[in-house]
């Protein structure tokens, strides 16, 4: 039963890992090992071979039909490599290439993360069925992909659906990334955080100074970090709402640790969608927590392995 | 020699145009009447009727495979309907049914006007050969459509691609779509003009009070003319960049009234753009102005129609 596997490998800031995934979407092996992201190239390497010799001495191994990649970005697919903003040492780093000559030559298919999420929320989680969704995860950054007439949309480079690095506030903060007023300035965990505190805001005794322990605080109506999840809402509303306007949007699906603050980020999200999202044909636009776990960014990766091999829909 | 034409009717709150077009995209016939745009729906009807009138009596009817309607939005595809904000007594107005009764039950595929100047674009003008691009229209409002994978994304309503109406100052002034900051608000024609005149700008003598009146004041030196144009092209500069991070593009295509003012806008859209498109992957996107002419909207609608019969790419 050969060529009814993809490989999948989930290469993030934190943890390198990697599986065998059936059409069905199935972990058939699954590795994984700290990524030494502090490390040079050479221990990031030998990292990445580790996972893939496990993956290739699995006994399905013969079965693998493509891989796929899911990185942290930024990304480019048209030249196989990656630039992960929290891996230093790995800038036009050739992993497409390194990957294929480890992977014995198969094909292999580069998505940055937000798309590999977006990826694995359509094929299972809160965006299966729908033809047009953002999918967000709001976490230390704000990242993101879409899908698009039924398929993922990752773009040319890999990189499409990144709204944490669109402005909404045109003459908002600096945001590392060298423009003004990105969503992620203000809706971020971090950012979370550091408004509450700018604006007086004091961690009580069971909380931290993170964005977690503002969504306590918050829960427990205390209004200072109310307000920073509002403004963040607000943020996140302006955001969804231009996507929704630009290429139509059915759902949003917002996951990640930020979102796990559950209504105390939902509440005003919903109530400033409202104030954004008004032309007609937005309107409707739904909203819902992600629904795949810790093991999306493989689950997406295969599925961008899958869409390499003609199982998807108009995008290449 | 049947089935090698489509019929093109474009919509406007100033003038109902008609044409019929081979697949090359020439105009075989082309007629119009000005939009009784304060009239009730029976008079709209009749102008329809007309414009409708002449294409079916022309000798290349029996050849007309498809009928394409680009339309002040927003519209409805999925419904068939229009409700042209500039058009009053169209609310939900069935222009699908009505064109396809008339025209003797012919598929009619209906789109926005921002998506047909964006298929205009793409068939004939400055996003020819492109894959990926947003081709905008300043003008008295500002509007837009998608290419996106080489084929016209213009959503499943037909109104994708609405960057006038994406907010990029969420604290700023209410729009009339009911949303906040809009970049409508900031870099319309009209919004060019009165935001120059509350700076304390006043006209020359041979200037007057108009968009093209502030270009011409700028294009001399005034200051606070040339500040209108800079915030204008601010607020464009961070819309097209929102947009490229989101879908990822290759060109931005500028046309409208506002666009004419050349170097006035262009040179700081692009001082502009250097500020919020930073991400790698956005960095290298092309700006032009648009290179269609007063048929563009008519051009569009015939795309649509060849899309429908699958002459296009994926999307239908």
């Amino acid at each position: 039963m050969p060529n009814d596997l993809v490989a999948a490998l989930d290469i993030g800031g934190t943890k390198i890992a990697g599986a065998l995934v059936d059409s069905g979407g199935r972990l058939l092996a699954r590795t994984q090992r700290p990524t030494p992201a502090r490390e040079g190239a050479d221990q990031l390497h030998a990292t990445v071979d580790e996972v893939l010799g496990e993956l290739t001495a699995a006994h399905e191994w013969h079965r693998v039909a493509a891989v796929g990649i899911g990185s942290a970005g930024p990304v480019d697919a048209k030249a196989g490599t990656v630039s992960p903003v929290n891996i230093p040492a790995w800038r036009d780093h050739p992993l497409v290439a390194a990957v294929r000559e480890r992977a014995g030559g198969l094909p292999v298919a580069l998505i940055g993360d937000g798309p590999a999420i977006a990826a694995a929320e359509h094929w299972q989680g809160a965006a299966k069925g729908r033809a047009h969704a953002l999918c967000m995860v709001v976490s230390t950054g704000v990242g993101g992909g879409l899908i698009l007439n039924g398929a993922l949309h990752s773009g040319p480079t890999g990189n499409a659906g990144h709204i944490g690095h669109i402005s909404v506030d045109l003459d908002g903060e600096p945001c590392p990334c060298g423009s003004h007023g990105c969503v992620e300035t203000i809706a971020s965990g971090t950012n979370i955080a550091r408004r509450a505190l700018e604006s007086g805001w004091q961690p009580g005794p069971d909380q931290d100074a993170t964005a977690a322990g503002v969504a306590a605080a918050a829960r427990a109506g205390d209004p200072l970090a109310r307000a920073a999840y509002a403004r963040a809402a607000r943020a996140l509303a302006a955001g969804i709402a231009a996507t929704a306007a630009l290429v139509e949007l059915e759902i949003a699906v917002i996951g990640g640790g930020v979102a796990r603050a559950g209504e105390v980020l939902f509440d005003p999200l919903r109530a400033e969608l409202r104030r954004y999202a008004t032309l007609p044909y937005v309107q409707g636009l739904e909203l819902a927590p992600a629904a795949t776990g810790t093991d999306a960014g493989l689950i997406g990766a295969a599925s961008a392995g899958w869409q390499l091999l003609g199982e998807g829909g108009c995008e290449g």
